[in-house]
């Protein structure tokens, strides 16, 4: 059972910033290295999910970890309020048609997730609800392991609840963040509690483990999710198809 | 009215490799500067289409001009051979579905031009469908820059002969490349003349002027491309939104 008052969000101490980034470039341009492999040999995918509080660094995590892969074999989508014609549907309606396709890496920058906690923080769905579509997440994630071949990475990105209001506050602030403020995101994090409540509960009722992020410091944040990234593609043992292997198959 | 064989496919005599190699990072950079602003702004959005024979650099092309580019802002997809379900519809069906959204910039790898010149070539269409389905794409290029404010930059990769012999006889050579290698691609070749053909009156009947990039060396295709397309987004003079222009609008 994940607790997330008792995990850190910040690095571990005595670790060297500048030492740290170095290791962070060796790692994003492996990933760059393992996803040409994978887009040639087309039997592998990736789904990544970056899933947390406004302002908890989806969007920088996403930038940054895939700063060496090839905009032809990445997608990176930023789900937001459904749509009307999305809404008349499933909640995963939208999710399962942007599964990723072989050889692809496919980032969620929020996911089917949010149909568990925004909507269920504000009391927009029931706990029978609730409890159905944990259900209807796991057989789906389940699903495209199976099927396809997918390899599921979930982040939550762990934030302090200061960190937060500190990053909030920069949108503020600074003129060059000014286009990502948005009012609700205060009242959001009012309710801070229970999107705690949410989060932990939909971590600890996932099937598919989560990977809990320390992102308070943006160094560590990107060498975290960059270390977890490359070595469950290394992990694959991907190879560049040859006319040797690829007659094997045949 | 261009005459590809008149135009150059190296890069002009006198210039530095490493040199230009500098410069491209400088371009690529700044595209990633401007595709941040542009994504932020929400108001244009462009599409590159790359253009070509088989081997002349399309993927490079894509992986280098957009390597400091967000995933979120960017989606590039190469037009395959077009699904039955393609088939059954008009030829710019499965292409208008992928008209940049604001903010976004689309590289199309192949795209609605496949439809006037493979088809073309092998005769699958009569000159009566090429001429209707040329003014179609002039229709439909012009509409999306009036309608949607699109810029769209269409590359044409100017490669030699003699060059993507030796580029596709790589792929066989390089095991690394097996998996890029298509015997089809070695018939496809042997029609050079009716290619060159018929690339020169699709360029020449197409109002959106297209650009020729000499893409016999990687080096220099690679800052050719990149300096016109960070010299198209430096014209629109793209600003991040602050609150006071923000509140201007309202």
């Amino acid at each position: 059972m994940i607790q997330l008052h008792e995990i850190p969000t910040r690095a571990p101490k005595g670790l060297e910033k500048e030492d740290i980034k170095r290791k962070t470039d060796r790692l994003t341009r492996r990933i760059g290295e393992l996803q040409h492999i994978m887009y040639a040999e087309k039997k592998q995918n990736f789904l990544v999910v970056f899933q947390g509080m406004d302002a908890s660094g989806k969007d920088g995590a996403t930038r940054k970890v895939f700063s060496y892969c090839n905009p032809t074999g990445i997608l990176a989508y930023p789900f937001r309020k459904p749509t009307e014609e999305e809404f008349a549907h499933d909640f995963l309606w939208r999710i399962s048609k942007r599964a990723p396709a072989k050889g692809m890496i496919q980032v969620f920058i929020r996911s089917h997730y949010e149909d568990v906690l925004i909507q269920r923080v504000h009391k927009w769905i029931d706990e029978e609800k609730v409890a159905d579509r944990i259900k209807a997440i796991n057989v789906w994630e389940n699903h495209i392991q199976q099927d396809n071949n997918t390899t599921i990475l979930k982040f939550y990105m762990h934030i302090s609840p200061e960190r937060q209001k500190e990053k909030l506050q920069e949108r503020i602030d600074d003129p060059r963040k000014h286009w990502k403020h948005n009012d609700a995101d205060w009242k959001e994090a009012e309710r801070w509690g229970e999107y705690m409540f949410c989060y932990e509960d939909a971590i600890n009722r996932s099937e598919v483990p989560w990977i809990i992020a320390p992102v308070d410091q943006r160094w560590y944040r990107d060498y975290y999710i960059a270390e977890k990234v490359m070595s469950a593609m290394e992990s694959l043992n991907m190879k560049l198809p040859t006319f040797d292997t690829m007659k094997r198959k045949e």
